[in-house]
């Protein structure tokens, strides 16, 4: 198994276990574009910076990232990638018990136990389209103190339509419950199909938004992501926080990713959106179930007798990784998580996977 | 104050208290001569490599690492920053009482307290060269679960014997006490000088030691530290760490480090040794009283009637910063720490130095 550290993108273990590289990686969700234009040779630029300590207040990229999502500095914390932001409201808020809505990331569980708290789970069912029974979720915030919910979801991709997402933080501020609504790929939604909080998000103070900027900005080799939540939350969690804990190339990448124009976004969500459509076509052809889903990655169920162990073996051995999902509880062995990347990427993923089915199709 | 995030190097909060940039940076213990040769021009080659993500094993850098240092990978953590070292450590081990030997760097009690540990302090004294009376650390071991201690000691520079080491370690195993030795700054005393117990460290499953990537070779930008310690202590510490944590580059940065070969190691040795003499020398002159230390930096008590704080203000203005100790423990509010840096840098901050003291002396 691909993913001993618990996620894709795992290239040393891919090369220890296929003993090769050069991997093409559907296993990560990062955007195919890479950084925005001009964002690497400004890094190249600011390498020197390294010598110096990084502002530990983050100010510079809090003020930007706040004017730019209508936020005051007061209701940022920036962390050293998404997870760390999950890991410090842990530490912060110290739930004991905590609601997940599985499928979902791993580290919902893993951060959870990590930090002694018990985990309940409800379960979104293929045949609901992954979404899990309301009234169950409601259930949820009975009997824990903290809930993590995707929005978009991963593995599956499917977003909760906003209203009942202003149901569920209304929830969370009558039970006294904290909702972690984990944001992490919703920027590849297009802007009018968001089904965020963020613009409410003084309504509902026991509401935690979680943001990636390495998986939009193609930059995870440097680590950031952000919550914006009430300033005495955003004090919680700084308050855990070890000092230095973002690096600085990863602040100034951050300020250099924001600054780089609408285009780049726009190319984005017009790429993903065009190749989901056409992978999913392809993927459907190839005998796979594939779920609906508006994120840059689909859920796929193999054709019978496919397990997904053995199909990312014989893809990963002809250089094409893949993400199992087998180990998410409520997930069966089938079933398999790609990336949407560019289309020629994409076309190698379908071909290698008939390939390795032994099927011909017109792709 | 400068130090509003508790430490030096804080170079955003200088340019908001003064209102001027180009510092000249005495307040951070950086090494001079910046990263290893060659260490720049890696980094600008894999820059691309941020987009993907960092090895979650952290295997290439701690198989380098533990080579060089005659260790195991399980006895090793690598950490984002040393600073995160210390925080896994407490998370791990979860010490309900932390014992500290004042005056020292201030973590060792802001991440206790942080995780919910009480700190008991013992102080090293002026009088006794700044170092604790060893029957009051021995007390300390009776009535705590975690020791701190600096090897050299931040703020003073001082080390402890290695006998004394050893008989603390020892101490440590025998009342069951974890012996934390912080040796974030040893890299710049000479090989033959340094008191540690790094050869020694199978013997003492109680003791971790600590040390940072960053200071040594001029990459706190980009956060990398490790600690070495008994198997189970390192999964400890593993265990609540967060996935991703040390960012991509670090671990490239810490490879390309460690092969850098041996001259910029004894260079830099053989220019902090001089420059430290020369800057104690200086400082005299001025009418400091400055510590025997043998680390990267001075503890210097400045003429009556100066403050500290009243000398940062006055040299910060003309674009130097150095560090108000006033706000450690144990020690008055007459007490700055200057790192030691190249020639012309020292003797442009002693030249400043006596500017605002307004004294001329021939420097």
């Amino acid at each position: 198994m691909l993913e001993r550290y618990g996620h894709g993108g795992d290239l040393e273990s891919a090369a220890e276990t296929y003993g090769r590289s050069g991997f093409l990686d559907f296993s990560a969700n990062i955007n195919p574009l890479g950084p925005p234009p001009g964002v690497m040779k400004q890094l190249e630029h600011a390498l020197s910076s390294i010598i110096r300590y990084p502002d530990p207040g983050h100010r510079a990229l809090k003020e930007l990232l706040g004017s730019r999502l209508s936020l005051r500095a007061d209701q940022l914390c920036i962390g050293n990638g998404a997870a760390e932001c999950m890991a410090l409201i842990l530490l912060g808020l110290q739930p004991r018990r905590v609601g997940i809505v599985e499928p979902c990331f791993s580290e919902y569980t893993q951060l959870s136990e990590q930090f002694g708290a018990q985990v309940q789970s409800v379960f979104g069912t293929r045949e609901n389209g992954w979404r899990a029974d309301v009234a169950e979720i409601e259930g949820l915030f009975r009997s824990v103190d903290l809930l993590f919910i995707g929005q978009p979801n991963n593995p599956n991709g499917i977003q909760y339509e906003l209203d009942l997402m202003r149901h569920l933080a209304g929830e969370a501020e009558r039970c006294g419950t904290y909702l972690v609504v984990d944001e992490a790929f919703i920027d590849f939604i297009p802007e009018a199909k968001r089904q965020t909080l963020l613009p409410e998000l003084e309504r509902y103070p026991h509401t935690i938004l979680v943001r990636s900027m390495t998986k939009f900005y193609a930059i995870p080799g440097l680590r950031l992501g952000y919550a914006a939540a009430h300033p005495d939350l955003v004090q919680a969690m700084t308050n855990k926080q070890v000092t230095w804990s973002v690096n600085g190339l990863a602040l100034l990448a951050g300020e250099a990713c924001l600054n780089c124009g609408d285009s780049y976004e726009r190319d984005t969500i017009g790429l993903i959106t065009e190749q989901r459509r056409l992978l999913t076509v392809g993927l459907r052809k190839l005998g796979c179930e594939v779920s609906e889903g508006e994120a840059n990655f689909l859920l796929a169920g193999l054709p019978v007798p496919w397990t997904a162990e053995r199909m990312q073996t014989e893809m990963g051995k002809r250089g094409v990784l893949i993400r199992s999902c087998a180990m998410y509880p409520g997930l069966g062995e089938e079933y398999i998580r790609v990336a949407v990347k560019a289309q020629e990427d994409n076309k190698q993923l379908l071909k290698v996977m008939a390939e390795v089915l032994g099927i011909e199709v017109d792709l």
